[in-house]
């Protein structure tokens, strides 16, 4: 049973109480790779995968059954500001493609073995213009928290985070400036295909926003709510829904991690449950990855969103549980250790 | 029905025919990737690898549905030199623990939907020391590229070839060092997992065999004879039987791309099927991938063989025919062009 949140701090609260992997299968899981067939280390990061995983399932042999993609979609305010190459009518269009099984998302989700879900938050009321006043109030934040702490399965043993909305790498972009500083351009990239005048224009956006908001946020929370987006922040509750319950999450691109950034910048510990799965061509995202800590699994020139990357990565990760855990070991295969 | 050949220049000849891949296929999967619903060009390389692979297979909108993965063995007489850390014992071990499914590549090609086969080449009888004299007879040669060439499933989309012998990084780095000059210690690596004394060592015997045989090295296939072993020349005939077939090829690490290599000094477009699924941890593997001009599409510090980085990247291909070939356009799912 998950603990409830219905304001900022209580939701504070739940993230300071995230629990620890498992020691003991960590240990079990160590111990059983180096009895595998195969000489020592030559799985390379697989072995480290599937370590990390076992602490995290409290397994010492797991497998990867279960995995969940879930895409949240938002519509945004700053898009009056005229920052995407798309009109804000293909946030709904899109979603409608997601149920359809059309996208992306449904083919990677579908081959990599995965359970899809689809959540619109409220398409029709956009969130306000941030260069204006903040993207959403606290109610709104905490509902759209609630809405991805929601909607993860409890029974999912891997866990992908997608996203749709048109606008939102402005939003991620200017998470990321009034977390990490810097300049608004470094943050400031195409999108889903801007020119250089447009990327200009977004990062003037960007820079607005930023100055506007900066004097009010304290942590990753005011940001989000500010800054944010009801998907951004949907993603930032089912990463933390995970955490708790111990799910392993597969981080995807630009919005996702700054989705998780936000987190991080509540409590540090909170994405010890998760990795990259894949590093964007969206131009802040290598940066991200370095502010997270993360060295992605994949690199593939993706900036599509969707939790595409991501679940692009599951595969890996299955294979590394499916040879940690179905390998025979020397004393059971008869060979010599070397 | 594929070309036979019963000495080296029939299958030069052979290697001189290769076909090429359908240019019609290949203009209709890049018709068709400008309509799916996604941003132009946001699927990265996937958008590239699915049209590269409609063009071999001759199909606008293929999938993978039936990959093949080939596992050679062979013992190599150059053993006696002390060159790697585990006996020549391990490799009739691993043999009999591929057949049983508890090596790491049977689990990796579960896991991606291969088939899987196991083909032993002669292990009680290991090729000649090649610091003595050539490895292979023209007869021992020809029979080993035979073994690959009709181990290949005509049905199969796509191959994979890995393999296990001990003492195999020694031949590969031989064969590197003959193909491409440079130092001996250029193309030497730690193998199995070798110290740096055992690295020096094998260096000096790398350089000892390629001074012998090099006045007699005319191109690639001379250099295999030589240098090589059966399951290395095993693995050279199933690459060339694919690109016959049109069937595409994941390379694997460093022994399977010294194969690869081979053919590439016979017939310059005789890798054109191939990608390179991962960039192995040998130290040489990337210096060998950057001549045969080759981006891996994976790297994940993997050092083992068998197939099993290649095996990883199976489902990155399949993912990308995935969203090619199953993705709705534009225009079926009503979403704006933007």
């Amino acid at each position: 049973m998950l603990p409830d949140f219905n304001n900022p701090d209580q939701f504070r609260a739940v993230l300071a109480g995230t629990p620890e992997p498992d020691t003991v299968a960590r240990t079990g899981a160590e111990a059983r790779n180096g009895q595998l067939t195969k000489p020592p280390g030559a799985l390379g990061r697989l072995e480290d995968l599937a370590i990390w995983y076992a602490g995290w399932r409290g397994d010492p042999r797991p497998q990867i059954r279960a995995p969940q993609v879930i895409v949240f979609a938002g519509n945004h305010g700053v898009t009056a500001q005229g920052i995407s190459a798309f009109p804000a009518e293909v946030t709904v269009q899109m979603v409608a493609n997601f149920k359809a099984g059309g996208a992306a998302i449904n083919q990677l989700a579908k081959a990599a073995g995965a359970q899809m879900d689809v959540v619109a938050l409220e398409l029709d009321r956009p969130t306000a213009d941030f260069t204006q006043s903040p993207a959403m109030t606290e109610a709104e934040l905490i509902a759209a928290l609630r809405a991805g702490w929601g909607a993860v399965d409890g029974d999912a043993d891997l866990l992908v985070v997608g996203e749709m909305g048109i606008g939102n790498t402005t939003a991620a972009a200017a998470l990321c400036h009034a977390l990490y500083g810097g300049q608004a351009e470094d943050w400031t990239g195409r999108g889903t295909g801007l020119d250089a005048a447009g990327v200009s224009r977004k990062a003037r956006v960007v820079e607005t926003a930023v100055a506007l908001h900066r004097p009010h946020i304290g942590d990753g929370l005011d940001a989000l709510m500010r800054l944010g987006g009801r998907e951004i922040a949907a993603m930032a509750g089912a990463i933390a829904a995970a955490r708790l319950r111990r799910i392993p999450v597969l981080l995807d691109g630009f919005i996702c991690c700054a989705a998780a950034a936000c987190l991080r910048e509540v409590n540090v510990r909170a994405l010890d449950h998760a990795l990259a799965g894949h590093q964007s061509a969206e131009q802040a995202h290598a940066a991200l990855l370095e502010r997270l800590g993360k060295a992605p699994l994949l690199s593939l020139g993706l900036r599509l969103g969707e939790g595409s990357g991501a679940a692009l990565a599951i595969p890996v990760l299955k294979g590394a549980l499916a040879c940690h855990s179905g390998m025979a070991t020397f004393a059971e295969a008869g060979v010599a250790e070397g």
